[in-house]
């Protein structure tokens, strides 16, 4: 069976400075009509970056809508027209004073399907060198850096929460894993064992 | 440093069916003001059901905030005064047509910090046993049993894109390769190795 929704109408019922919310009147698979309520956004991009200490640079900022501070990767909204990779990197910059020409993609996330169009695109830098924070005036954050395996025990033991940070720290970890068994099959094989 | 933002006004800006928009006024931890955009959520639950044979069971449905059919582990938004528990068993019998009395918690999802407050409890279930779907009149789900591993890899190969669902599935995956590893130990230990 197709699913598709189509749109019959659509209202942008608020036009803000980050958000822009639509009311759209929709046709559902069965011929019925319903309302979405969602949430245009640019979309954003995160970025795991890993030293060779397998120490990875986080971000601890007050988080408003939880009314809290949160632990995240760095990360931020792109900008007009910017490609998600250079978003991350200048997020990765900007908040963390991190720079890295070894950057590789993660895979995208959608963070609540439900409501909102927005996509993480995710990130996994490699040895990033420092070069000194450049906040925004209005921006307070405070960068730090944690063990990957220490990290990956508090998204297990739900000390991390922020989805973005889940889902990129736990890739990055398989991933490293895998890479670091591969190493050894390598350097077993050299050995001829 | 205390980050801690103070609010100072708030307004509801949109007042929707699901969404509450809100464009709040607050004082930065400099003693300057800016503005807040968030949406208040009433949270969420999900489900990562597993049966015997390691099959993990998932819905397809049209999103329309990205104009596509997503696959999502069962999920939905908490009902007034709901615990995240029988949210989550509640959806996993509505939507996936399943009931399980083995459920333990896999921690919580902040989905995007920067403009809502939704939390998403995530659920881990054991063998759940069928009991047939009942959806609401106008939601359109198609049931899908996809084996753990290939879950997982369609996870890291970035064909599940949804937050929950990757976090998730990457989770429940993480603890029972941790279960399975104790099992062995112990039947080792009871064999004298």
């Amino acid at each position: 069976m197709d699913l598709t929704e189509k749109l019959l109408e659509s209202k942008e019922v608020f036009d803000g400075k980050l958000l822009h919310v639509y009311r759209d009147e929709v046709s559902l698979p069965n011929g019925a009509s319903s309302t979405r309520e969602i949430v245009r956004h640019p979309g954003g991009a995160c970025v795991c970056a890993i030293d060779s200490d397998l120490n990875v640079a986080f971000v601890r900022q007050f988080r408003y809508a939880y009314g809290m501070e949160v632990l995240e990767l760095p990360a931020g909204k792109l900008e007009r027209g910017e490609e998600p990779y250079f978003a991350a990197a200048r997020e990765l910059r900007e908040e963390a004073g991190l720079i890295s020409d070894d950057m590789i993609p993660l895979g995208e996330l959608f963070p609540s399907p439900g409501y909102t169009d927005e996509i993480i695109h995710m990130f996994l830098a490699f040895n990033p060198e420092p070069c000194g924070q450049s906040l925004d005036m209005d921006e307070f954050v405070k960068v730090e850096k944690i063990f990957l395996v220490d990290a990956v025990n508090m998204v297990l033991n739900g000390e991390i929460r922020d989805a973005k940070t889940q889902t990129c720290l736990l890739k990055a970890y398989m991933l490293m894993e895998y890479l670091s068994a591969q190493e050894e099959d390598e350097e077993d094989k050299e050995e001829g064992k």
